[in-house]
């Protein structure tokens, strides 16, 4: 998939402002990862959640932009917090937004993911957005449906609205991501989150550091190297101590630890998961001054963040959830605002 | 309940389109089966259904006809597929919709399924759409309410609203049913869908023909035999072979295999079932060229439909799902668009 | 927290009616309680809810008085009565509504609710609704959020919404609370309606009685006497015998027992119970002819109220249900509508 820069009208559309833009709607069809976005797309997502975020800080926030669309959430894995960040992008923005959650489904009834989105556009909707357990399930979705599919989290394998909202955020508060130092430390051989943010970034032209326990690690990521070219995640820099990852970095992002990974044997304690690659206070020092401190939520604090690096005057984790807002709803907007023939 | 024909002025509405209709409504309160309709009342929602079809494929889906409505769905048994047709129905005519699930609800402090509806029309709703396990349920909650109640499927009783989309899209796609040959292959006995179509179908004219296991026949229902008058379900052919039923059929409904009636000693296995009456391509071959292939949904691929034809050049099974959005907003649109004095 | 007296220009903006109000919107941030609510302020959440209840009851219950605005709901107890009167209530009003539960919620992931009700107010949101089964849960979050809390219901502790529609039902049915007798009957130590209703109806001035088993009385709560001045509850007559409470009374308010309750060992059995405090016939006719039957619901007929009562002709159950939402608007357009700063 090749997709044509089109930021000369986008920053345009963004200067008009959304309700006027109107006119911009890219021709990328589904949101799966941000591996098939250019760079100039990327900064066109964030041109226009420029925009977004205006609407979002009315005190009247609502638009016409997707009046008459329909959103459909499909989470196979619970999430309130990005679930409730695309109903609000998408109610924002006036569309119909309705939820089908594993739980309550059909899927109780053993049909299969493919009949029940192929079911759910039957119905004449504009977006899927789909979480599911399975890496790669968006992408089976994807590949039979007409509908737009936007990936809200897939196993392991990537979380680009989430990639998005975490560029948006750095760019707007700290400008351009070219050459800064990103250091990402946790679980970067499962977390979704890393994944994406990795490429995205990489795309953008930052100099990205992971550090975690060797355990959770991919293959390839050999603490003090850098992984090599032609392998995936090229030019990524791998440290050797977490302290060295975080040493000078513009940002600090923080994964969550997920405590299934002890039960599987990837981690010995969380206690000494804490001590070994917590980032607290004194972790944070080391990076610059001014740095952010990210996390994607939801916490575990105390294990792999420290309270008081959480709720600290570096945190930027709650501008993450209200820029994930406008991000969503600049995505929406991508997918949905052309016109469609309806049609089944 | 008598409804006179008032299929003169629906026809005019259709062709006006819905948004200037407003004016049609007909005196009926409730749909719980198709029993108490005539078949001009039929007519009457498939008119309407067209103009509603209309705008389901409209770029901008939205109509302000119910706009102020509140449209309740209740689920005492999980369905993604019956309230996600319904919620998308109501919320394209501009009324708003409330989902209560049983789960959620307060069902489980033992509160009664009487009071449960009644606190709900105190809120002041226009509409209610319920789904119970118990057959009757719906009846029993119209007998005692003054809102509008639709059966969204009741035990293994009824499930008006599929009756009417499978009659729209056997009659949109082949013309009147009337002399049409439609086979029912399978759970005859506990199914709603079977159910609710041999009424509405017999209704308008059809030939239907039905085939399954000895054990899920229902009483009366003799291998080789015509339903004798008197008798409810009256006319219905019983095929003595599940290829006697099919051959030369214009329409091949295959209806769901509820696994639990295995449990139950109704089946021998699945695999047996498949093999005598599943519905695969050789058998499919002994109908009409052009018949259509018709599954309510969910599916169980391989068992009572083999793949092939699920996704077969014959298979309407996703016309059907876009239809039922369309016969849906038809039934809210004519028993909520009626004035209505608020009050309790 | 002070709150000076409104109730000229309410009751102007109650006579041109809600549409044209518009402008009335106090000081008040959160509603937690009854507590802090002065005479005055409760008479002006009458005088609104008025113009609301004239709303409710039209054809088209439609005002755009909150459109733009965004209600999320987060129940970590299910209810569906109180969820759904705040989500008709929000509707009608035009405001977006988001509905979060505990078990479709990242609760399961371990987060704290701080963390999670921050989350969601970063998400720019006017008012967050909650009910927790722990008391105090509100006041926690409320103290740590910019964001409007609403108390749907917390713990043994306070419901004051449900508070201002038993006080609605009975001012507009039977006039004043001022001298009135209120004859409150059950598990008054547990049930959080009893206690904001306790705490609102001595605020209007009227004569609050109490009766129940002595072990669900709350300490100092001596059958017999009257709670002394300087204790919580000061004025309230706890009656010796349920007979005594409702003798001559306005109003009967029967409170739900929880079955939980005799597990702990407080109630002997539902037969007990029933034969010594539960609601009949002959009790009601000990209260005034025209006395009111209330009860918060969901109701266990037969234990503490027999279904002659509570469908009989003194009952105002529904009123209450229906009163329910109109209160509930008059609460969401009094914290929602004046104008907000966006920001995060």
């Amino acid at each position: 998939m090749a997709h044509a820069t089109k930021s000369g009208y986008a920053s345009k559309a963004a200067a008009r402002g959304i309700q006027q833009a109107g006119l911009w709607a890219g021709p990328r069809r589904h949101v799966l990862d941000l591996d098939d976005f250019t760079r100039a797309e990327i900064d066109e997502v964030l041109l226009n959640a420029d925009g977004m975020k205006e609407v979002l800080g009315r005190g009247v926030r609502k638009t016409p932009a997707l009046r008459g669309k329909s959103v459909v959430t499909v989470f196979y894995e619970a999430s309130t917090r990005t679930r409730v960040s695309f109903e609000q992008a998408g109610k924002i923005l006036g569309a119909d937004v309705i939820n089908v959650t594993a739980d309550a489904s059909s899927v109780k009834k053993g049909e299969s993911l493919l009949n029940t989105v192929r079911t759910l556009e039957a119905m004449q909707i504009d977006a899927l957005v789909i979480r599911h357990p399975h890496s790669g399930a968006p992408y089976f979705v994807a590949a039979h449906l007409d509908t737009s599919v936007i990936n809200a989290g897939d196993g392991t394998h990537a979380h680009p609205t989430q990639a998005l909202l975490d560029i948006y955020t750095i760019e707007r508060m700290r400008g351009k991501l070219s050459g800064k130092k990103i250091a990402i430390i946790g679980d970067i051989l499962y977390s979704r989150v890393a994944r994406s943010n990795m490429i995205g970034m990489r795309k953008m032209g930052a100099d990205v550091v992971v550090s975690g326990p060797p355990t959770l690690l991919p293959p390839g990521f050999k603490p003090g190297t850098v992984v090599p070219e032609g392998q995936p995640f090229e030019g990524i820099r791998v440290a050797a101590r977490v302290e060295e990852a975080i040493e000078g970095a513009d940002v600090v992002m923080v994964l969550r630890i997920q405590r299934e990974r002890q039960d599987a044997g990837h981690l010995p304690s969380l206690r000494e998961y804490s001590r070994e690659y917590g980032v607290n206070v004194a972790r944070v020092k080391l990076a610059k001054p001014d740095a952010l401190l990210m996390h994607p939520g939801p916490m575990n604090e105390g294990v792999e963040i420290s309270s008081e690096v959480a709720h600290g005057p570096q945190s930027v984790i709650e501008d993450q959830v209200t820029n994930g807002v406008a991000v969503r709803m600049a995505v929406l907007y991508m997918l949905c605002a052309r016109a469609r023939n309806g049609g089944s």
